[in-house]
C-alpha cells in the first residue's frame, strides 16, 4: 500500500525541477517524489555525486534520478544502475552515480536507457531529464521491470570520476577538497587515520596547519592559503568564528567554522590541492 | 483514489510558500501539492507567466495557483480560470495565467473569486495567497464545484501581458528578450521560422550577430551589447563557455553558452529590444 | 485514512533536508512531510522562531521539526513539547520552539528526547537532526506515545528568547527589529496600539519618522538611518520604491517597501534598535 518512491536531485536550481515532477507524477500518480537537491552547481558532477552519496543511504529503496549533465545532446548513455539493496539509480553515464550505487550495496546491474516506449513522444536534444530520464523512472516506480529499460553495458566500463586519494607523506598529509558541503564545511579526501599515519595522534585542541596550494582567486594574483587551526570533536569545541579540523558525519576529513562558512572566507573551491601538517 | 493535484507558484521565495501550504493542507488533507517554482523574481508577472508556460503542460490535470501579485491590496480581480483540459488556474487578474491556460486547452470559462464561505474566515489587505486564493484552490480541489466561485467574467475582458511579436524584415529580425530560463538561458520572441524568413536558411555553425538594444547596466552608461555566435543544434556543439543560438525545447529562439551563464555574463534581462542578422 | 503530518523547518540550505526526509519516511512511509523553511539564516533562532509563528498556525495539527541548533555537540536539551492544540514539537531546547507553541495552544508538557530506542542506532556529534531528531518524529508520527521520548522537564525551565518589547513613551516609540521577513519586510516589536499610545492616531499617509540606532554596517563607521515615511494600510498606498508603516498580517508593526526589499536597502538587520516618532 506504500507509496512507490522516486528520489529526485538535479543542478537545476528552482525552476526547472518542476517540470519533471509533472512528468513523473504524470505517470506515477501516487509516487513520493522526494527531493534530494536541486542547487548542486552546474555541471558539477562531483558536488552531484557527493550530494547522493551524502543522502541516499538515508533514503527508503526506490527509484533515484540524478541529473548533472554537461554531456546531454552527445553520445554519452543515459544509465540505469540496479543495486544490491534493490535500488534503482537513474541519470547519466558520467560518473555521477558510481559511488551512491555503492553505498546502497554496490551495482549489480547496469543497463542503457533505450526503450523509447518508456520515454516521452517526442524527444530534445536538451532536456533530457524531462524527456528521458523522468518518464523512464516513473514507469520504474509503477512497476515496469528493470530488465525492460534496454541492453546490459558491462559495470566495468561505466564512466567514473577519477577518485582523490590523499598521500600519507612523513609529517604531512596531502590531499585535495572534495567538496564543499552545507555551510561551506569543506571535505578532504582522507579519514581520521590517513591523518594519523602522517602526522601522528590527534588530541582534542591539537594545532595543525592547513596549506590550499597556490590558486587565483579570480583576481589574477595566484597564491596559497595557510589556515593554523586546532584538532576538535565537534564544531562547538573552538569559539565561534574559529575553524576545527574534525571527522565529518562520514568519517571523512574535513575543515568548518563554528558558526560560519569557511570556504567563503577563504574563497576556496573544488579539486584545490591541500596539505596538512601540525605546527 | 488518486490524490487531488495543486500545483503552486509563487515569488514568495522560502519562507511564505509554507503558510499556504498549510491552509491548503488543512482543507484538502490528501492533495498532492506540487512546488513550480518559489523564486520568481519578485513582482515579475512575465518571468512568472512564463514559468507557468513552461511547466503547467507536463502537470497532470489538476488545481494550479499561482501568485505573483503587485497589485494585490488593490481592485484587480481574484480570478479563477477553467481550461479545455479541465485545469483550474487560480490566481490574480494581472496577465499571469493567460498564456499558460492556452497551453491547456484554453479558457473555456472565467470567474472572479467572490465566494468568501471558501476564504479564510479573516482576509488581510496583504497576503491574498494565504487568505482568498489558497483556500479557494483548496476546496476546488476536494470537488467543490467551478461555478461556486463567483460570477462568470468575460473572458475577453481579462487583464493581458502585451505579448512581444518579432518583426521579420529582410536581413534581420528585431525581437527582444521574453525570457531569461534556467542557467540564464535567454529566450526570443520569435521561432526558427521567423529568423529563417529574415535571414535565409540556418545552418549548424552559420555565423550570426546578436545585438542587444542601448541599455544602461546599472553604472550611469547606456551601451550595446553585441555578440558574435553561431546558429547550433545543441549546446555541446560549441566549445565551453561559447554562446549558442539555437532553438530552445519550445520551439522558440534561444541564446545560451554552453556550461555558461549567458544572461550573466552580458548582463541581459527581460524585455531588452533585441536584432539578429547573419554577419 | 488521512497521512500523518511532519512539518519540518532546518537552517540547512539545499543539501541537508534530504537526508532527514530520508530518515523520516524511512520510518513514516505515508507521512505527508511539509517543508516550512529551510532557508533560515545559519543559527539565527530568532528567525527560526518567528518562521514558525509565522507558518505553524496555519498548519494541521502534527508533528513539528524544527532544527537551528548552535549548540549541537553540547549540553542543551533534545526537546519535545505536547501543545494544547495536540501537535507535538521537536527541537533543541534553545527558544526555538516556545513562541510558536504558544500560538498552538500552549504547551502542555515538555519531555526530554532521551529514549534512544526511537533514534537512528548511531548517533553523531554534529548532525543531530538527521539522527535524534528526525527518527523521534516520525515514531511519533506512526503512533508511539508522546509519553515514550523520555522524561517530564519542567516548562518553565525551558530556554526562551529574550522576547524584546517595546517601550511607550510621551511622543515616541523604542522598539527593534524582531524579524526581516519575505521581500525584506521589517518586524518591529510592537503593535498599533503601542504607536499610537505613543505618538497619537494614525491615519493612512501620516508622516512619521524611524531611525535606526547607531551600528556599523561593516565599513567601520557606525551611523544611524533615518528614514521619514507614512502610515498605511497597503503596500499599494505609496508609490512603487517608497516605504510605508503598516500592520502585518499579524497585527505588528512592520516597514516595508513597495515592491522594493527595504532592508537592503537600508542595511538592516535583526535585533536593531529603532525608535519611531511622528514628524
Amino acid at each position: 500500500m506504500t507509496r512507490p518512491v522516486i528520489t529526485f536531485l538535479s543542478d537545476f536550481g528552482p525552476a526547472g525541477p518542476a517540470v519533471c515532477r509533472g512528468v513523473m507524477f504524470g505517470i506515477a500518480p501516487d509516487a513520493n517524489i522526494i527531493d534530494v537537491n536541486h542547487w548542486v552547481p552546474r555541471y558539477s558532477i562531483r558536488d552531484g555525486a557527493a550530494s547522493l552519496v551524502f543522502a541516499l543511504p538515508y533514503m527508503p529503496v526506490g527509484i533515484h534520478v540524478a541529473i548533472v549533465d554537461p554531456g546531454v545532446g552527445t553520445a554519452r548513455l543515459p544509465l540505469a544502475l540496479k543495486t544490491g539493496r534493490g535500488d534503482v539509480l537513474i541519470g547519466p553515464d558520467n560518473g555521477l552515480l558510481i559511488e551512491a550505487a555503492k553505498r546502497l550495496g554496490g551495482i549489480v546491474e547496469a543497463r542503457a536507457i533505450e526503450n523509447r516506449t518508456l520515454w516521452l513522444p517526442v524527444v530534445s536534444s536538451s532536456f533530457h531529464g524531462r524527456d528521458i530520464f523522468s518518464p523512464t523512472a516513473a514507469h520504474l516506480a509503477m512497476g515496469t521491470p528493470f530488465e525492460s529499460v534496454g541492453r546490459v553495458v558491462p559495470i566495468e566500463g561505466l564512466v567514473r570520476l577519477v577518485r582523490p586519494e590523499p598521500r600519507v607523506l612523513a609529517g604531512r598529509l596531502e590531499t585535495q577538497i572534495v567538496s564543499v558541503m552545507i555551510y561551506g564545511n569543506i571535505t578532504f579526501a582522507g579519514t581520521t587515520l590517513d591523518l594519523t599515519n602522517a602526522i601522528g595522534p590527534l588530541a582534542a585542541g591539537r594545532p595543525v596547519r592547513v596549506t590550499f596550494a597556490r590558486q587565483d582567486p579570480g583576481d589574477g594574483v595566484a597564491r596559497a592559503v595557510v589556515e593554523d587551526t586546532v584538532w576538535g570533536d565537534t564544531f562547538g569545541s573552538v569559539p565561534v568564528g574559529a575553524s576545527v579540523l574534525m571527522a565529518d558525519s562520514e568519517g571523512n576529513l574535513s575543515l568548518s567554522d563554528n558558526q560560519g562558512n569557511v570556504a567563503m572566507r577563504l574563497g576556496l573551491s573544488v579539486d584545490r590541492p591541500v596539505t596538512i601538517t601540525g605546527r
